[in-house]
Protein backbone atom coordinates (compact mmCIF):
# COMPACT_ATOMS: atom_id res chain seq x y z
CA UNK A 1 0.00 0.00 0.00
CA UNK A 2 0.78 3.56 -0.23
CA UNK A 3 -0.23 6.91 0.37
CA UNK A 4 0.71 10.12 -1.56
CA UNK A 5 -1.01 13.48 -1.41
CA UNK A 6 -0.06 16.56 -3.50
CA UNK A 7 -1.55 19.81 -1.91
CA UNK A 8 -2.18 22.41 -5.14
CA UNK A 9 -1.72 25.82 -3.44
CA UNK A 10 -1.49 30.00 -4.60
CA UNK A 11 1.93 29.40 -3.17
CA UNK A 12 2.99 26.12 -4.52
CA UNK A 13 2.93 22.97 -4.25
CA UNK A 14 3.35 20.51 -1.29
CA UNK A 15 4.14 16.84 -2.18
CA UNK A 16 4.18 14.31 0.64
CA UNK A 17 4.65 10.38 0.12
CA UNK A 18 5.27 7.51 2.03
CA UNK A 19 7.88 4.98 1.69
CA UNK A 20 6.32 1.64 2.56
CA UNK A 21 5.48 -1.20 0.15
CA UNK A 22 4.13 -4.75 0.53
CA UNK A 23 3.85 -8.23 -1.31
CA UNK A 24 1.76 -9.23 0.92
CA UNK A 25 1.79 -8.58 4.73
CA UNK A 26 4.76 -10.51 5.30
CA UNK A 27 6.97 -9.10 2.70
CA UNK A 28 7.50 -5.24 3.70
CA UNK A 29 10.20 -2.83 2.25
CA UNK A 30 11.22 1.23 1.99
CA UNK A 31 11.15 2.17 -1.49
CA UNK A 32 10.97 5.87 -2.03
CA UNK A 33 8.09 6.59 -4.59
CA UNK A 34 8.95 10.35 -4.84
CA UNK A 35 11.00 11.30 -7.86
CA UNK A 36 12.57 14.87 -9.11
CA UNK A 37 13.23 16.02 -12.58
CA UNK A 38 14.71 19.44 -12.69
CA UNK A 39 16.65 21.59 -14.84
CA UNK A 40 18.27 24.35 -12.95
CA UNK A 41 15.97 27.44 -14.09
CA UNK A 42 14.09 25.63 -16.70
CA UNK A 43 12.26 22.87 -15.32
CA UNK A 44 10.98 21.68 -12.07
CA UNK A 45 9.02 18.74 -11.55
CA UNK A 46 8.09 15.65 -8.91
CA UNK A 47 6.29 13.09 -8.94
CA UNK A 48 4.70 10.51 -6.61
CA UNK A 49 3.59 7.20 -7.44
CA UNK A 50 1.32 4.29 -6.14
CA UNK A 51 0.05 0.73 -6.85
CA UNK A 52 2.39 -2.18 -8.63
CA UNK A 53 6.43 -1.06 -8.01
CA UNK A 54 6.92 -2.94 -11.13
CA UNK A 55 4.84 -1.01 -13.26
CA UNK A 56 5.61 2.38 -11.59
CA UNK A 57 8.95 2.08 -11.59
CA UNK A 58 8.83 1.07 -15.39
CA UNK A 59 7.23 4.17 -15.94
CA UNK A 60 9.72 6.49 -13.76
CA UNK A 61 12.82 4.60 -16.32
CA UNK A 62 10.79 5.32 -19.66
CA UNK A 63 9.71 8.81 -18.84
CA UNK A 64 13.42 9.73 -18.62
CA UNK A 65 14.80 7.23 -21.28
CA UNK A 66 12.58 8.76 -23.61
CA UNK A 67 9.28 7.56 -26.13
CA UNK A 68 7.84 8.23 -29.17
CA UNK A 69 5.25 10.73 -29.39
CA UNK A 70 2.25 9.00 -30.48
CA UNK A 71 1.49 12.26 -33.33
CA UNK A 72 5.07 14.07 -34.11
CA UNK A 73 6.59 10.68 -33.95
CA UNK A 74 9.50 12.76 -32.39
CA UNK A 75 11.44 11.32 -29.05
CA UNK A 76 10.63 12.99 -25.65
CA UNK A 77 11.50 12.26 -22.30
CA UNK A 78 10.47 14.07 -19.22
CA UNK A 79 13.79 16.68 -19.80
CA UNK A 80 12.31 17.99 -22.92
CA UNK A 81 8.38 17.89 -22.87
CA UNK A 82 7.35 21.93 -23.19
CA UNK A 83 4.90 21.90 -20.62
CA UNK A 84 3.10 20.58 -17.77
CA UNK A 85 -0.04 18.66 -19.99
CA UNK A 86 2.81 17.52 -22.18
CA UNK A 87 4.87 15.78 -19.11
CA UNK A 88 1.23 14.04 -17.83
CA UNK A 89 0.86 12.57 -21.36
CA UNK A 90 3.99 11.44 -21.82
CA UNK A 91 3.26 9.69 -18.38
CA UNK A 92 0.30 8.57 -19.50
CA UNK A 93 2.11 7.12 -22.77
CA UNK A 94 4.49 5.16 -20.63
CA UNK A 95 1.66 3.58 -18.29
CA UNK A 96 -0.48 2.54 -22.11
CA UNK A 97 3.29 0.99 -23.17
CA UNK A 98 4.08 -0.80 -20.18
CA UNK A 99 0.83 -2.55 -20.17
CA UNK A 100 1.56 -3.42 -23.40
CA UNK A 101 4.45 -5.19 -22.41
CA UNK A 102 3.52 -6.67 -18.98
CA UNK A 103 -0.28 -6.00 -18.84
CA UNK A 104 -1.40 -9.69 -19.98
CA UNK A 105 1.42 -11.62 -18.12
CA UNK A 106 0.07 -10.06 -15.10
CA UNK A 107 -3.62 -10.68 -15.48
CA UNK A 108 -2.50 -14.05 -16.21
CA UNK A 109 -0.32 -14.27 -12.87
CA UNK A 110 -3.59 -12.62 -11.14
CA UNK A 111 -1.88 -9.54 -10.38
CA UNK A 112 -4.32 -6.00 -11.64
CA UNK A 113 -2.21 -3.77 -13.82
CA UNK A 114 -2.55 -0.71 -10.91
CA UNK A 115 -0.53 2.52 -11.07
CA UNK A 116 -1.51 6.21 -10.28
CA UNK A 117 0.82 8.82 -10.50
CA UNK A 118 1.18 12.66 -9.19
CA UNK A 119 3.23 14.67 -11.54
CA UNK A 120 3.49 18.26 -10.01
CA UNK A 121 5.88 21.16 -11.00
CA UNK A 122 6.55 24.10 -13.15
CA UNK A 123 8.38 24.99 -16.43
CA UNK A 124 9.91 28.33 -17.07
CA UNK A 125 7.20 30.83 -17.80
CA UNK A 126 4.93 28.26 -17.61
CA UNK A 127 2.02 27.58 -14.99
CA UNK A 128 2.13 25.81 -11.93
CA UNK A 129 0.24 22.34 -12.49
CA UNK A 130 -0.96 19.16 -10.77
CA UNK A 131 -1.69 16.12 -12.30
CA UNK A 132 -3.27 12.89 -11.53
CA UNK A 133 -2.81 9.87 -13.94
CA UNK A 134 -4.66 6.83 -13.93
CA UNK A 135 -3.66 3.20 -14.34
CA UNK A 136 -5.22 3.72 -18.30
CA UNK A 137 -3.33 6.86 -19.05
CA UNK A 138 -5.69 9.46 -18.93
CA UNK A 139 -5.26 12.22 -16.32
CA UNK A 140 -6.95 15.05 -14.12
CA UNK A 141 -5.70 18.85 -13.11
CA UNK A 142 -6.35 19.93 -9.67
CA UNK A 143 -7.62 23.47 -9.74
CA UNK A 144 -8.78 25.89 -7.06
CA UNK A 145 -12.09 24.11 -6.69
CA UNK A 146 -10.28 20.81 -5.44
CA UNK A 147 -6.80 21.65 -4.39
CA UNK A 148 -5.01 18.39 -3.51
CA UNK A 149 -5.10 15.25 -4.96
CA UNK A 150 -4.52 12.10 -3.36
CA UNK A 151 -3.06 7.98 -4.30
CA UNK A 152 -2.99 5.24 -2.74
CA UNK A 153 -5.08 4.68 0.99
CA UNK A 154 -6.24 7.79 0.50
CA UNK A 155 -9.57 7.71 2.96
CA UNK A 156 -8.04 8.16 6.32
CA UNK A 157 -6.36 11.04 5.18
CA UNK A 158 -9.58 13.19 3.15
CA UNK A 159 -11.81 14.32 6.00
CA UNK A 160 -9.01 17.02 7.29
CA UNK A 161 -8.05 18.02 4.01
CA UNK A 162 -11.95 17.98 2.83
CA UNK A 163 -12.01 20.56 6.03
CA UNK A 164 -9.36 22.61 5.71
CA UNK A 165 -7.58 23.24 2.91
CA UNK A 166 -8.12 26.36 0.58
CA UNK A 167 -6.01 27.79 -2.17
CA UNK A 168 -4.99 30.44 -0.21
CA UNK A 169 -3.72 27.60 2.71
CA UNK A 170 -0.09 28.93 3.35
CA UNK A 171 2.99 26.55 2.49
CA UNK A 172 3.42 26.29 6.18
CA UNK A 173 -0.23 25.14 6.93
CA UNK A 174 -0.08 23.06 4.26
CA UNK A 175 2.81 20.92 5.38
CA UNK A 176 0.89 20.50 8.52
CA UNK A 177 -1.88 19.45 6.98
CA UNK A 178 0.15 17.07 4.99
CA UNK A 179 1.52 15.42 7.45
CA UNK A 180 -1.95 15.76 9.94
CA UNK A 181 -3.36 13.42 6.73
CA UNK A 182 -0.46 11.00 6.58
CA UNK A 183 -0.76 10.63 10.54
CA UNK A 184 -4.40 9.44 10.07
CA UNK A 185 -3.60 7.29 7.26
CA UNK A 186 -0.37 5.40 9.24
CA UNK A 187 -2.12 5.01 12.24
CA UNK A 188 -4.50 3.23 10.20
CA UNK A 189 -2.86 0.88 7.80
CA UNK A 190 0.42 -0.51 8.82
CA UNK A 191 0.68 -0.81 4.48
CA UNK A 192 1.85 3.00 4.62
CA UNK A 193 5.02 3.44 7.00
CA UNK A 194 7.49 6.02 7.56
CA UNK A 195 10.08 7.33 6.51
CA UNK A 196 8.19 9.90 4.28
CA UNK A 197 9.92 11.93 1.71
CA UNK A 198 8.10 15.86 1.92
CA UNK A 199 9.02 18.40 -1.17
CA UNK A 200 7.53 21.89 -0.83
CA UNK A 201 7.67 23.88 -4.25
CA UNK A 202 7.24 27.86 -3.65
CA UNK A 203 5.32 29.07 -7.19
CA UNK A 204 7.57 30.59 -10.05
CA UNK A 205 10.84 29.17 -8.00
CA UNK A 206 12.22 26.43 -10.62
CA UNK A 207 13.76 25.41 -6.80
CA UNK A 208 12.98 21.96 -5.70
CA UNK A 209 15.88 21.97 -3.09
CA UNK A 210 13.11 22.21 0.02
CA UNK A 211 13.01 18.32 0.23
CA UNK A 212 13.09 16.32 3.22
CA UNK A 213 12.90 12.81 4.84
CA UNK A 214 11.08 12.37 7.64
CA UNK A 215 11.65 9.14 9.80
CA UNK A 216 10.77 7.49 13.44
CA UNK A 217 13.08 9.65 14.81
CA UNK A 218 11.80 13.57 13.56
CA UNK A 219 11.15 15.50 16.44
CA UNK A 220 8.81 17.84 14.84
CA UNK A 221 7.08 14.72 13.14
CA UNK A 222 6.46 12.90 16.85
CA UNK A 223 5.39 16.18 18.45
CA UNK A 224 2.72 16.95 15.87
CA UNK A 225 1.43 13.57 16.03
CA UNK A 226 1.26 13.78 19.90
CA UNK A 227 0.30 17.46 19.73
CA UNK A 228 -2.53 16.74 16.94
CA UNK A 229 -4.27 13.74 18.59
CA UNK A 230 -4.15 15.75 22.15
CA UNK A 231 -6.50 18.61 20.41
CA UNK A 232 -8.38 15.97 18.45
CA UNK A 233 -9.67 15.18 21.97
CA UNK A 234 -9.73 18.66 23.33
CA UNK A 235 -11.78 19.19 20.48
CA UNK A 236 -14.52 17.08 20.95
CA UNK A 237 -14.80 17.84 24.31
CA UNK A 238 -15.42 21.11 23.57
CA UNK A 239 -18.43 20.51 21.45
CA UNK A 240 -22.12 20.61 22.62
CA UNK A 241 -23.61 17.83 24.10
CA UNK A 242 -26.56 15.83 22.78
CA UNK A 243 -29.51 17.09 24.07
CA UNK A 244 -30.96 13.34 24.37
CA UNK A 245 -32.15 12.37 27.63
CA UNK A 246 -29.77 9.35 28.43
CA UNK B 1 -22.90 2.23 0.82
CA UNK B 2 -23.96 2.04 4.01
CA UNK B 3 -21.93 3.19 7.29
CA UNK B 4 -22.82 1.62 10.97
CA UNK B 5 -20.52 1.60 13.66
CA UNK B 6 -21.12 0.55 17.02
CA UNK B 7 -19.42 1.70 20.66
CA UNK B 8 -19.10 -0.96 23.23
CA UNK B 9 -18.15 1.12 26.51
CA UNK B 10 -18.66 0.01 30.34
CA UNK B 11 -22.05 2.33 30.77
CA UNK B 12 -23.45 0.66 27.40
CA UNK B 13 -23.33 0.58 23.76
CA UNK B 14 -23.97 3.23 21.40
CA UNK B 15 -25.46 1.95 17.89
CA UNK B 16 -25.04 4.53 15.25
CA UNK B 17 -26.56 3.87 11.39
CA UNK B 18 -27.19 5.66 8.23
CA UNK B 19 -30.20 4.84 6.05
CA UNK B 20 -28.85 5.47 2.38
CA UNK B 21 -28.93 2.54 0.14
CA UNK B 22 -27.79 2.74 -3.86
CA UNK B 23 -27.70 0.20 -6.40
CA UNK B 24 -25.42 2.71 -8.78
CA UNK B 25 -25.47 6.41 -8.08
CA UNK B 26 -29.04 7.28 -9.73
CA UNK B 27 -30.57 4.59 -7.76
CA UNK B 28 -30.95 5.85 -3.98
CA UNK B 29 -33.05 5.44 -1.67
CA UNK B 30 -33.98 5.70 2.22
CA UNK B 31 -34.07 2.00 3.94
CA UNK B 32 -33.51 1.60 8.28
CA UNK B 33 -30.15 -0.67 8.74
CA UNK B 34 -30.94 -0.57 12.26
CA UNK B 35 -33.61 -3.36 13.97
CA UNK B 36 -34.78 -4.02 17.34
CA UNK B 37 -35.66 -6.99 18.81
CA UNK B 38 -36.85 -7.09 22.77
CA UNK B 39 -38.80 -8.02 25.04
CA UNK B 40 -39.48 -6.10 27.95
CA UNK B 41 -37.19 -6.94 31.58
CA UNK B 42 -35.60 -10.34 29.59
CA UNK B 43 -33.88 -9.14 26.25
CA UNK B 44 -32.19 -6.21 24.63
CA UNK B 45 -30.97 -6.82 20.74
CA UNK B 46 -30.12 -4.39 18.20
CA UNK B 47 -28.67 -5.32 14.61
CA UNK B 48 -27.39 -3.04 11.98
CA UNK B 49 -26.33 -4.29 8.74
CA UNK B 50 -24.95 -3.34 5.60
CA UNK B 51 -23.60 -5.07 2.35
CA UNK B 52 -26.53 -6.38 -0.34
CA UNK B 53 -29.93 -5.07 0.91
CA UNK B 54 -31.78 -8.03 -0.06
CA UNK B 55 -29.18 -10.57 1.59
CA UNK B 56 -29.53 -8.24 4.82
CA UNK B 57 -33.37 -8.08 4.83
CA UNK B 58 -33.74 -12.07 4.28
CA UNK B 59 -30.93 -12.26 7.20
CA UNK B 60 -33.42 -10.63 9.87
CA UNK B 61 -36.10 -12.28 8.50
CA UNK B 62 -34.86 -15.26 9.25
CA UNK B 63 -33.59 -14.91 12.65
CA UNK B 64 -37.82 -13.31 13.47
CA UNK B 65 -38.82 -16.28 11.62
CA UNK B 66 -36.71 -18.98 13.15
CA UNK B 67 -34.08 -21.89 11.90
CA UNK B 68 -33.18 -25.14 12.97
CA UNK B 69 -30.14 -25.46 15.22
CA UNK B 70 -27.78 -27.04 13.08
CA UNK B 71 -26.60 -29.39 15.91
CA UNK B 72 -29.95 -29.85 18.30
CA UNK B 73 -32.21 -29.48 15.62
CA UNK B 74 -34.32 -27.14 17.70
CA UNK B 75 -36.25 -24.33 16.02
CA UNK B 76 -34.30 -20.75 17.31
CA UNK B 77 -35.30 -17.20 16.72
CA UNK B 78 -33.63 -14.08 17.78
CA UNK B 79 -36.15 -14.09 20.85
CA UNK B 80 -35.46 -17.31 21.99
CA UNK B 81 -31.59 -17.86 21.64
CA UNK B 82 -30.60 -18.23 25.42
CA UNK B 83 -27.38 -16.00 25.02
CA UNK B 84 -25.89 -12.86 22.77
CA UNK B 85 -23.40 -15.66 21.57
CA UNK B 86 -26.21 -17.91 20.57
CA UNK B 87 -28.16 -14.73 19.15
CA UNK B 88 -24.66 -14.18 16.89
CA UNK B 89 -24.51 -17.50 15.96
CA UNK B 90 -27.87 -17.75 14.61
CA UNK B 91 -27.36 -14.28 12.63
CA UNK B 92 -24.30 -16.17 11.12
CA UNK B 93 -26.68 -19.69 10.15
CA UNK B 94 -28.74 -17.13 8.74
CA UNK B 95 -26.58 -15.54 6.54
CA UNK B 96 -25.34 -18.83 5.41
CA UNK B 97 -28.99 -19.96 4.32
CA UNK B 98 -29.38 -16.95 2.35
CA UNK B 99 -26.11 -17.83 0.84
CA UNK B 100 -26.97 -21.62 0.40
CA UNK B 101 -30.40 -19.89 -1.40
CA UNK B 102 -29.60 -16.95 -3.19
CA UNK B 103 -25.70 -17.35 -3.56
CA UNK B 104 -24.88 -19.09 -6.83
CA UNK B 105 -27.58 -16.87 -8.35
CA UNK B 106 -26.09 -13.63 -7.72
CA UNK B 107 -22.68 -14.65 -8.44
CA UNK B 108 -24.03 -15.67 -11.90
CA UNK B 109 -25.68 -11.86 -12.19
CA UNK B 110 -21.92 -10.79 -11.12
CA UNK B 111 -23.44 -9.43 -7.75
CA UNK B 112 -21.17 -10.09 -4.85
CA UNK B 113 -22.62 -11.99 -1.65
CA UNK B 114 -21.93 -9.03 0.40
CA UNK B 115 -23.84 -8.49 3.70
CA UNK B 116 -22.11 -7.65 7.57
CA UNK B 117 -23.52 -7.70 10.61
CA UNK B 118 -22.74 -5.64 14.27
CA UNK B 119 -25.26 -7.04 16.71
CA UNK B 120 -25.32 -5.78 20.50
CA UNK B 121 -27.33 -5.82 23.29
CA UNK B 122 -28.18 -7.83 26.52
CA UNK B 123 -29.98 -10.69 27.88
CA UNK B 124 -31.09 -10.93 31.83
CA UNK B 125 -28.15 -11.75 34.18
CA UNK B 126 -26.23 -12.20 31.22
CA UNK B 127 -23.13 -9.64 29.92
CA UNK B 128 -23.58 -7.16 27.75
CA UNK B 129 -21.99 -7.75 23.96
CA UNK B 130 -21.33 -6.51 20.58
CA UNK B 131 -20.44 -8.73 17.80
CA UNK B 132 -19.89 -8.44 14.22
CA UNK B 133 -20.95 -11.21 11.75
CA UNK B 134 -19.07 -11.55 8.19
CA UNK B 135 -20.56 -12.93 5.12
CA UNK B 136 -19.28 -16.33 5.45
CA UNK B 137 -21.48 -15.73 8.74
CA UNK B 138 -18.65 -16.22 11.15
CA UNK B 139 -18.48 -13.31 13.78
CA UNK B 140 -16.27 -11.53 16.13
CA UNK B 141 -16.85 -9.98 19.02
CA UNK B 142 -15.74 -6.16 20.40
CA UNK B 143 -13.20 -6.20 23.76
CA UNK B 144 -11.72 -3.51 26.38
CA UNK B 145 -9.07 -3.51 23.68
CA UNK B 146 -10.99 -2.45 20.71
CA UNK B 147 -13.77 -1.29 21.98
CA UNK B 148 -15.45 -0.17 18.54
CA UNK B 149 -17.11 -2.06 15.15
CA UNK B 150 -17.61 -0.59 12.21
CA UNK B 151 -19.06 -2.12 8.85
CA UNK B 152 -19.82 -0.18 5.67
CA UNK B 153 -17.75 2.15 4.40
CA UNK B 154 -15.58 2.93 7.50
CA UNK B 155 -12.29 4.72 6.42
CA UNK B 156 -13.57 8.18 6.80
CA UNK B 157 -14.72 7.96 10.29
CA UNK B 158 -12.07 5.48 11.93
CA UNK B 159 -9.15 8.02 12.37
CA UNK B 160 -11.08 9.94 15.14
CA UNK B 161 -12.62 6.32 17.13
CA UNK B 162 -8.84 5.24 17.23
CA UNK B 163 -8.33 8.38 18.98
CA UNK B 164 -10.61 9.12 21.36
CA UNK B 165 -13.16 6.27 22.20
CA UNK B 166 -12.03 4.00 25.06
CA UNK B 167 -14.18 1.46 27.22
CA UNK B 168 -13.89 4.93 30.14
CA UNK B 169 -15.59 6.84 27.53
CA UNK B 170 -19.48 7.96 28.68
CA UNK B 171 -22.78 6.97 26.71
CA UNK B 172 -22.27 11.44 26.13
CA UNK B 173 -19.23 11.34 24.58
CA UNK B 174 -19.71 8.10 22.76
CA UNK B 175 -22.94 9.86 21.09
CA UNK B 176 -20.77 12.90 20.07
CA UNK B 177 -17.79 10.51 18.87
CA UNK B 178 -20.19 8.58 16.70
CA UNK B 179 -21.81 11.27 15.37
CA UNK B 180 -18.48 12.75 14.71
CA UNK B 181 -17.69 10.23 12.62
CA UNK B 182 -21.08 9.72 10.83
CA UNK B 183 -20.11 13.58 10.10
CA UNK B 184 -16.88 12.56 8.34
CA UNK B 185 -17.94 9.84 6.60
CA UNK B 186 -21.33 11.95 5.19
CA UNK B 187 -18.60 14.62 3.55
CA UNK B 188 -16.26 11.85 2.17
CA UNK B 189 -18.84 9.34 0.63
CA UNK B 190 -22.45 10.33 -1.09
CA UNK B 191 -23.59 6.53 -0.67
CA UNK B 192 -23.76 7.55 3.37
CA UNK B 193 -27.27 9.86 3.55
CA UNK B 194 -29.32 10.94 6.26
CA UNK B 195 -31.39 10.43 7.96
CA UNK B 196 -29.61 8.74 10.81
CA UNK B 197 -30.70 6.11 13.54
CA UNK B 198 -29.10 6.44 16.72
CA UNK B 199 -29.54 3.77 19.48
CA UNK B 200 -27.96 4.44 23.45
CA UNK B 201 -27.97 1.13 25.77
CA UNK B 202 -27.52 1.74 28.77
CA UNK B 203 -26.03 -1.47 30.26
CA UNK B 204 -27.55 -4.32 32.60
CA UNK B 205 -31.22 -1.34 31.79
CA UNK B 206 -32.70 -4.01 29.53
CA UNK B 207 -34.49 -0.88 27.66
CA UNK B 208 -34.03 0.09 24.09
CA UNK B 209 -36.04 3.27 24.42
CA UNK B 210 -33.12 5.40 23.98
CA UNK B 211 -33.73 5.51 20.02
CA UNK B 212 -33.89 8.58 18.20
CA UNK B 213 -33.99 9.49 14.39
CA UNK B 214 -31.65 12.43 12.73
CA UNK B 215 -32.76 14.13 9.72
CA UNK B 216 -31.78 17.11 7.35
CA UNK B 217 -33.24 19.76 9.68
CA UNK B 218 -31.86 17.73 13.47
CA UNK B 219 -30.78 21.61 15.44
CA UNK B 220 -28.04 19.46 17.59
CA UNK B 221 -26.21 17.41 14.82
CA UNK B 222 -26.28 20.84 12.26
CA UNK B 223 -24.61 22.70 15.52
CA UNK B 224 -22.42 19.58 15.83
CA UNK B 225 -21.29 19.64 12.30
CA UNK B 226 -20.41 22.76 11.74
CA UNK B 227 -18.84 22.75 15.29
CA UNK B 228 -16.62 19.95 14.75
CA UNK B 229 -15.01 21.48 11.05
CA UNK B 230 -14.45 24.93 13.35
CA UNK B 231 -12.70 22.49 15.90
CA UNK B 232 -10.53 21.22 13.78
CA UNK B 233 -9.62 23.93 11.84
CA UNK B 234 -8.69 25.53 15.22
CA UNK B 235 -6.83 22.48 16.29
CA UNK B 236 -4.72 22.40 13.57
CA UNK B 237 -4.23 25.95 13.91
CA UNK B 238 -2.70 25.33 17.53
CA UNK B 239 -0.19 22.49 15.96
CA UNK B 240 3.70 24.08 16.77
CA UNK B 241 5.41 25.04 12.96
CA UNK B 242 7.36 22.97 10.95
CA UNK B 243 10.76 23.71 11.56
CA UNK B 244 11.76 23.03 7.60
CA UNK B 245 13.02 26.87 6.42
CA UNK B 246 10.51 27.25 3.14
Amino acid sequence: MTYCVGLYLDQGLVMLADTRTNAGMDNISCFGKQYVFQRAGERAIVAMTAGNLAVSQAVMNLIQDGLKHPESGEQETIYSVPSMFAAASLVGEAVRRVYRTHGEAMQDQGVSFDVSVLLGGQLKDRTMRLFQVYSAGNFIAATRDTPFLQIGEHKYGKPILDRAVSPDTSLLDGVKLGLISMDSTLRSNLGVGLPLDLMVYPKDSLDLSRCWRIGENDEYFSQLRASWSDALRQAYRTLPNPPYPL
